[in-house]
């Protein structure tokens, strides 16, 4: 059904990996990780390498408004939209080597491989790298691909700041990447690999994970409010101390979470508190619960539950909580026929596949409903990313880099 | 036993009265409480009107190295050691009205009644503000009256800085309170008088608290280590949440202190986590317990029970939870002469009374070791402090006046 190529290009595997160590350098932590926020210095100097490394692929490089980075490979037929491959090298704080970064320099790495076998295509291909795909410093992720498909206003992006106040439009500027390239032009398609960030390719002992879509989840703040009283000296019956109160709503929610294992997921990983000292009883605590599930009942059960725990928790203890109604996040669908392509290319070249859905978010979450996208996991070390410990076998990051360049060549040679 | 004096001066009430309402309005927060953390600007203006109403008042102002403000009536006998009274103006964050600050204006609610008396002492007396005695803002509290008496280091304290990397030294020259009057200077004795931050006054239906000294009590941090990972998509059974661990423990926490109420306290008020961004899994916390007892066998029986939870949490979780082994302060004892002569004074003048520990920290406990010191109380409503809702009548802040002018009187005069 679909034109496979019949040259044969190949990704080099050693360059491929000296890539992913030389970018890894940048923002390096100790044991092995990266510390490279969004548009931080280090961000700049990796931005500023792959940009180098763009040109001398031969690459035409433009930047948007918000910090997108493009590099066009041009196509032979005048006129046709790009198909855009690529993810984001910013990292979590701390982060791994392999999070976002895989899928950009994968996307260089085909490049590079249809230079050297003089394969062109018809369609232009881009790499783009994502700005601020982690949302670590700037709230929210995903926020490159959210802007330049119009998802999230621009305004509304560079207005966002940090902890520090510093706006997403103060730090572009402070390291260059303000650009005018025009956002929401027209993409063929989206293509990203990426590491899977579960185990279910480990579990199965499968190669390629053909991704389908996203699962349902959700993000949700709960506040508990309390009053502020001496932490020593006030008789505990007269407390009304909303940590307390957190701590037991957050054992409620990890277990739920636990309840829900394997194909669930609920947890806490951030909570702040007005004031934090330890003499002084906080008024205010803040905290986020997240989790995913692939089944929109389940979803809601667990969501239930956790409302259900909140309320019992606040009659007994007198504490106000909160919890931000934030609708559980409707699951992404990929394309499948994009998806059947990715199938068949793995086949060809002797990989195992599976079928699965990212529990994580990602840009092509955002890219979705903006042009036919697909997804390509390949496996990562028990599961573990967001961590300097996230690893990533060479042999699966170049089958995942084989896979995804003729996947690229096919959907730009394709004829529609 | 001891000389009364013959003459009556007595507190102007209405006066200490505007006198704490009008220090309240520098950092005034919206529902009645005080934003004056120790050496911010808030904190300078209220030195400065603090000088301004000395200044009024006759006496004379120095300042130490670490910022305490003294405020000297001669008198008659020249070479006697001076009587201090005191307490501190700067509060929490949010704090009341009423902590610290009543000890130091009813300090100078005394001297102005024993000018209008024309009463004068064979001591002198200097009403002292001490420095950072909150430890909010830098830590160790109690740091004024610490430095002092030679129980911190000056430089040490100095160098102390806060959460945006500002140090004491720093601090003070910018509200300029570096001043160069002696530490470690004689002192014939210290009275302070305080709201109770507990409700036993209240409770008992007692005017005057006289302060027998202070309670066993404990602070220490809690590091729970896990590892980091995503938040969303990494396998339930796979995570290692630090703040998972850190909520069941301080759950078991604040249990272990309603078990000992009311006489004795446990809880956690402040709690901090790495990184602190809702996608990722932190790899550490570290919140701080802190409790009160007035029985040492007791205090040590709650720190056995907090180290059995926390063993059997890292057990079941894998979490490695570290204990800091600050051990328990010892119980402070104030002068037994001294209450004995609050006692008197409170009978003579038809306050009803009530000996108690102190089960806050206060700047008398670093004063009881280096001169005869006594602590005075007066009811808070509910037994709450480090509160915008912290609260005193003005009958009961009045009588407490009275009682400590009496108690300065006697010992100011005492031939010794």
């Amino acid at each position: 059904m679909t034109d496979l190529p019949s040259s044969s290009p190949a990704i080099d595997g050693e360059r491929l990996w000296s890539d992913l160590m030389t970018l890894a350098q940048i923002g390096a932590l100790p044991a092995g990780g990266c510390d490279r926020l969004a548009l931080t210095e280090a961000d700049g100097a990796a931005r500023s390498l792959l940009r180098y490394w763009f040109e001398q692929a031969g690459l035409a490089v433009c930047v948007d408004p918000i910090g997108n980075i493009f590099g066009r490979r041009e196509g032979t037929q005048p006129g046709l939209p790009p198909v855009f491959v690529g993810s984001h090298i910013d990292t979590q704080s701390p982060g791994g080597k392999f999070d976002g970064v895989l899928g950009v320099l994968a996307g260089l790495a085909c490049i590079r491989a249809l230079d050297k076998a003089g394969v062109s295509t018809r369609h232009p291909i881009e790499i783009v790298n994502w700005t601020n795909e982690e949302g670590a410093r700037f709230a929210p992720g995903l926020m490159g691909s959210a802007v330049f498909t119009g998802q999230l206003d621009l305004a509304a992006a560079h207005a966002s700041t940090d902890v520090s106040g510093v706006s997403v439009a103060q730090a572009l500027a402070g390291i260059r990447q303000l650009g005018d390239a025009p956002l929401r032009r027209p993409v063929d398609s989206y293509f990203e690999l990426h590491i899977e960030q579960g185990d279910r390719l480990q579990e199965a002992g499968r190669q390629i994970g053909v991704v389908t879509g996203s699962e349902f989840n959700c993000f949700a703040d709960v506040e508990c409010l309390g009053e502020n009283a001496h932490a020593q000296a006030t008789p505990m019956g007269q407390r009304r101390n909303p940590l307390a109160a957190a701590a037991e709503l957050i054992t409620a929610i990890e277990a739920i979470g636990r309840a829900n294992a394997p194909v669930g997921s609920m947890g806490v990983a951030s909570l702040r508190l007005w004031p934090n000292n330890r003499i002084n009883i906080p008024h205010r605590v803040l905290f986020t619960y997240s989790g995913t599930h692939p089944e929109r009942a389940a979803m809601a059960a667990m969501r239930a539950e956790i409302r259900e725990a909140a309320a019992a928790i606040a009659a007994r203890t007198g504490i106000r909580i909160n919890l931000e109604p934030a609708p559980d996040r409707e699951a992404a669908d990929f394309d499948p026929e994009l998806a059947a392509l990715v199938e068949e290319i793995a086949a060809q070249q002797g990989l195992s596949t599976l079928r699965l859905r990212s529990r994580a978010g990602h840009d092509a979450i955002r890219m979705a409903p903006y042009c036919p996208t697909q997804m390509i996991f390949v496996p990562c070390k028990d599961g573990i990313s967001h961590s300097e410990y996230e690893d990533c076998r060479q042999e699966d990051a170049v089958a995942g880099a084989n896979v995804l360049l003729q996947a690229l060549i096919a959907r730009a040679n394709r004829k529609g």
